[in-house]
């Protein structure tokens, strides 16, 4: 491995998901310089799949006009338990993986320092070191899209808990007898306010009937839906989405609650696909929701936050990581 | 106030609750040696209260055939938020207080140094300190009562969030639409599971024309009735008792499941007034709820265990904090 000399101030943040690969270029500040996005192909297995991520972080590389010598180090938030110490992905349910060692593979293939992280603590960490100022001493990052994740921050650093699984806020049951979720039980957050769950509610009432612009949009058959296309039907004054979308601020907002109960955190931060395309028309629902449900005196002073960090909070946190640990 | 020599080897630990005040001497080996229970009078305010928990801490003191100078402080868990480091009470709902010095109050009183905490985090500490060996790194103690709530231990201190109010599950939504909560929400834990809430449930269905052992032992208007007599009611193989104790022993579950998914603690312990008389029925429901739901993999090696503190859970934790706190 190259030895680190003044030139290598730059860092790769790799975002690992089930469906694609992204890495971003950053610099000494975290500010992303370029970013390149790949296919997963899970289908091709974790040496298939880490050959990719490999490549995807050359191209990103290439995108900037850098060499792989001008970079100190490379952080990975991955889908599912990872052992930071080790690098090792214990296990991940939605790409079938179990005891991978993610940080020697890639480095074998890069020649360069790989940090590990679970997908979602890293997006937390992203959040808290790019977009808050000062610093709370504890903050939950929930990011809803095609799933519901959350990441804990406590002075600082990922809480990860016993497993490294913690965060699971997308199977917190909220509603026992609630819809199906994916997980197998019913009534989980993920199963009431996640893209899917949407998508899946406006298929159900199109097919029992309901008239909406979406279909004016994408055809009957709402044909590659998309978070986006729910906001463009909120600006046409659709009020049946516009009531799809206030109950899934309303769960969101008792998850929240959930959590300050509970945990108590300084700030929470909602980001994730879902809210970088409703945050305007969920947010006020979300905050006056959660303070509802908070016991009084819990909320008081607690921040509820919108990330801007969109689809890049992934890779954000990766390269965070990878300039903390490299240090 | 006296100064510390070798005979102040005692620790006293009071629980104050809305309605009664409970004292323990501990010696340094954290063993009770004896305990006063008072009314509480929480009509007298904050003075008149505070008043009787000295005399109770006094009257424990002489029950056990010490005086004053031989305790080396005392520790106080109270219900609601506190400030440990002022030992100040924030806000206590149940008494109505706001801004109250217990601290400076009782120390006063007393001339002993005091040490302040929320209740159930002293109820978490006694557990964690007195039953668990070796130590996990995280532990939830969560206590089924006249209410529910839990406290949370991380790297051994009391982890009590923003507002100190951390730990409040009871007022963790589960079934949006469930039952009415005295905090006015609806689908609370604690409206589903504590023994107000089982109570309820039985009065009603009793109004209702439900049969059930209870009334030939307590009378139709099921005075004064207690955990205790569920406990019997089982023993007599009521099975509409059963089917009630389930119910609260499955919401249980689906309650630790949410701890496991979202703070993923290494050890999970459940304690209070239902536990003590109910254990025996509910853990194996509550285990196997909890498991259940948890994402494959979160509760792998997490134990669920039963505090045998019972009642004394408050006033052990409270010396533990005293004895840690005067080093």
């Amino acid at each position: 491995m190259a030895e680190a000399n003044g030139k290598r101030d730059h860092f790769i943040g790799v975002d690992l998901g089930g469906t694609k690969i992204l890495a971003g270029v950053f610099n000494s500040q975290l500010k992303c310089l370029g970013k390149v996005k790949m296919s997963t192909k899970p289908e091709r297995g974790p040496d298939g799949v880490l050959e990719r991520v490999a490549r995807c972080v050359q191209e990103a590389v290439d995108e900037c006009d850098l060499k792989l010598d001008s970079i100190r180090a490379i952080g990975i938030g991955a889908p599912g338990a990872v052992d930071p110490v080790e690098g090792r992905m214990i296990f991940a349910p939605n790409l079938k993986w179990e005891n991978v060692p993610l940080r020697k593979t890639l480095e074998k293939h890069l020649g360069l320092p790989v940090f590990a992280e679970n997908d979602c603590n890293a997006c937390a960490l992203g959040v808290y070191e790019t977009e808050l100022d000062p610093k709370p001493r504890s903050m939950v990052g929930i990011f809803l899209g095609t799933g519901i994740g959350s990441g804990i921050v406590l002075d600082g650093r990922a809480y990860t808990g016993f497993n490294r699984t913690a965060g699971e806020i997308g199977h917190m049951v909220l509603e026992v007898n609630g819809p199906k979720c994916g997980c197998g039980n019913k009534g989980c957050f993920e199963a009431l306010a996640s893209r899917t769950a949407l998508f899946r509610k406006i298929q159900t009432a199109v097919e029992d009937g309901q008239k909406t612009v979406l279909t004016d949009m994408l055809g009957p058959e709402l044909t590659d839906m998309r978070s986006g296309d729910l906001r463009k039907a909120l600006r046409r004054g659709d009020k049946f989405i516009e009531q799809i979308i206030e109950e899934a601020a309303e769960y969101t907002g008792i998850a929240v609650a959930n959590v300050i109960n509970f945990l108590n955190p300084e700030v929470i931060v909602l980001g994730g696909g879902v809210m970088d395309q409703l945050a305007d028309d969920m947010m006020s629902i979300i905050t006056e929701t959660a303070k509802d449900y908070a016991l009084p005196g819990t909320a008081k002073g607690i921040e509820i936050l919108v990330s801007k960090l969109g689809d890049d909070a992934g890779i954000t946190g990766a390269a965070v990581l990878a300039k903390r640990e490299s240090k």
